[in-house]
């Protein structure tokens, strides 16, 4: 019953108080694989999840279709009337100008180019909505609820299929000119690629770091007289077969381990970045988490961040959604 | 006389705008070998400038001494009291805590370690200070009247004796939380060392990109058959050989812009940073410049920041600390 809030008498207030608190947001991750929802409240606790198979699917308005229906399911399911649907906050694969609400790139499994696609969830869905690079909604999410809570300055570290960066700078996604700061796939690294990049390629740093870069080496590696191992393996299996003994695996490990490590040391190096926080499929494995841990530790004695493995897991995206869906509900009138 | 600035009776505002306008700065840049003072107006004009050596000075409060001197020199030649002094501010050669106006650490060269030099300042001259790296001060000018003018994000790359970079990110200086934020002579990337670093050692790509390092190469690499230069060269007497032919000289310079390219580029990535500005003696060399753009042109036609040679040269140093006296003198009271 603050003061700044009360208008006029204090039961029309306290009316009103309780209308502005009423509502649910929706947080979405748009995978190459999956589409992941979550419904919440607007303490952003989230009440329900919701996924479906994106296989195949490169169409926006396919997947905006697919927004809406697992929403209208989503509400229906929790007997929720679906008026009280304040925002929508998406993460999408690729390079994101969050201003204007348009993904102007991703990666070749999903192929958008300048896709307008808060425009197309508002005209969909009838309310406020949000879209931001997938890896900058993990790093608002471990910003507010995750490993960086409270941390000024850190950088989130996405390795799944591909490799990505959340930079938080002054408390503050960091997101750059162009909308694509952190697309850490592309640094050079000793022991990395020096060859000019082409267009549609991986990056240096993701073909030696990312899953399917990792992939891509066990398999170029890969003789019947270095390992009992299959030639298919993913880079999770690569990793455990690693603890297990096999000496490839081990040398694929160490020398992904030792080029993130190189590349969180240069990060490191040029901000003065005290906490990295490691997300994603293949950054959550604990060998390799160890390993880049290991040789961060042995390369500068005076430049030593914090790398530690996001507790939110899969969740962050999602998650990071949520507060954006949260802060949209705020900020965006339709 | 425009209506926000009258208070009152037009006369009396007229009066104190002239009052708060009456004085002077002083803009200074600490060095291993040289002070540099520069006198301005609260317009940040400078009306006159003193130069002192500082080579085999270490002592924190001799430079002090100095700078006294210097001012008290300054406001005397040009017929100013000097009760007119509004502020000082000093760039230092090192790790500088801004807020607490300490210098935490500067090279081998000066050997400070946690000195209080804006208290010593303050106490000495009894105005306001602001200290500041040197780098950092330098790219503020870059920032407020140089090339980087009206660029939101932007890197001012300084190559004298060593490297060093100032980040201007948001269209404000990024010191990072430890300040150390910019030193990317300890930067790797393919071709430098990645043996561990030891505390006094120049870093990795230092030793290829700074003036110091480059000597270093020219002399370990230098035999009486390859060429017909002098063992003793510095940097930029070594590019200069380059552009007139001798082959080892180039192959040094190759390396250097080459290694100078790579860290361009990667922080061009993590940052999406259109524009880095080149300066500090060896920076400047036009060949070096060239060399650099040229590999910078051919890597990643996705990533091309601009690279320009700074134009205000070795005045940027004392330029950007006039900037942040004139700020030093609205902001902070003794």
């Amino acid at each position: 019953m603050s003061q700044e809030n009360s208008a006029g008498d204090a039961g029309g207030s306290q009316a009103i108080a309780s209308a502005s608190q009423a509502g649910y947001v929706i947080g979405a991750d748009i995978g190459g694989t999956s589409l992941r929802l979550a419904l919440a409240d607007m303490d952003g606790q989230v009440l329900d999840k919701w996924k479906v198979s994106t296989a195949g699917i490169r169409d926006p308005l396919v997947v905006v279709d697919l927004m809406h229906e697992g929403i209208e399911q989503l509400f229906h399911k929790n007997s929720l009337s679906r008026s009280l649907l304040r925002a929508v906050a998406a993460g999408a694969p690729g390079v994101t100008d969050v201003d204007a609400g348009v993904v102007i790139a991703t990666s070749y499994l999903m192929g958008w180019r300048d896709v307008p696609f808060r425009s197309l969830l508002e005209d969909r869905l009838g309310v406020p909505a949000a879209v931001e690079n997938d890896v900058n909604t993990a790093a608002i999410a471990e910003s507010k609820i995750g490993v960086g809570r409270g941390v000024r300055d850190f950088v989130f570290l996405a390795v799944g299929t591909g490799v990505g960066a959340g930079l938080v700078l002054n408390g503050r996604l960091f997101q750059g000119m162009g909308w694509s700061a952190g697309e850490i796939g592309y640094l050079i690294v000793p022991g990395t690629s020096v060859e000019p990049v082409e267009t549609g390629e991986p990056g240096a740093l993701e073909s030696i770091v990312g899953g399917e870069g990792i992939k891509a080496q066990w398999k170029h590696l890969w003789r019947k007289d270095l390992t009992t191992l299959p030639q298919d393996l993913v880079a999770t299996q690569i990793f455990d077969c690693a603890v297990e003994g096999d000496a490839l695996a081990q040398m694929v490990l160490r020398k992904s381990a030792e080029t993130l490590a190189y590349a969180i040391y240069n990060i490191a190096v040029l901000l003065n970045c005290p906490l990295f926080v490691l997300g994603g499929s293949v950054g959550m494995h604990p060998a390799f988490w160890e390993l880049t841990k290991e040789v961060l530790a042995q390369r500068d004695k005076r430049v030593q961040p914090a790398l530690l493995r996001s507790t939110l897991g899969p969740d962050a995206q999602v998650q990071g959604a949520i507060h954006l869906a949260l802060e949209t509900a705020t900020t965006r009138r339709l």
